[in-house]
């Protein structure tokens, strides 16, 4: 069994409404100084595969084709 | 300039429908042997504030009030 984190956050330069939504929120709430706040998604994914870098390969496929959208996302993939 | 990141995911036991729905589609892709699949929200925070403890403080209240529902999410924080 492999217990894994897949982070996928925006690229750089891609807009991010949700981010900039949140981050006037929280301007409203009183924080000051907030230089920017950007929105990505967490995928916490349990494999039955055990051997961590076939488990690695399982979910970097996974990520091209349904977790992230390569064209304006980036992921990062952790292990353990 | 402090950069974070904050991971807000479902406690455990909180039903997690969208994890369901990804799991049942990487099941459709072929992808077998998939544990389970939790979705969670990732935050990257960008902070005037330059001390980390005082930096840490002010993310901690942003979850409480804005960025977790501490009902049903837990969260973390990871300063750096």
């Amino acid at each position: 069994m492999t217990k894994a984190r897949v982070i996928v956050t925006l690229k750089n330069g891609v807009l991010d409404p949700q981010g900039k939504a949140i981050e006037s929120a929280l301007g409203g709430l009183g924080f000051a100084g907030i230089g920017s706040v950007r929105q990505g998604k967490v995928f916490d994914i349990v494999l039955e595969e055990t051997d961590p870098a076939r488990a690695e390969a399982a979910l970097k496929k996974m990520c091209e084709q349904l977790l992230a959208n390569t064209v304006i996302e980036d992921y990062s993939i952790t292990i353990g």
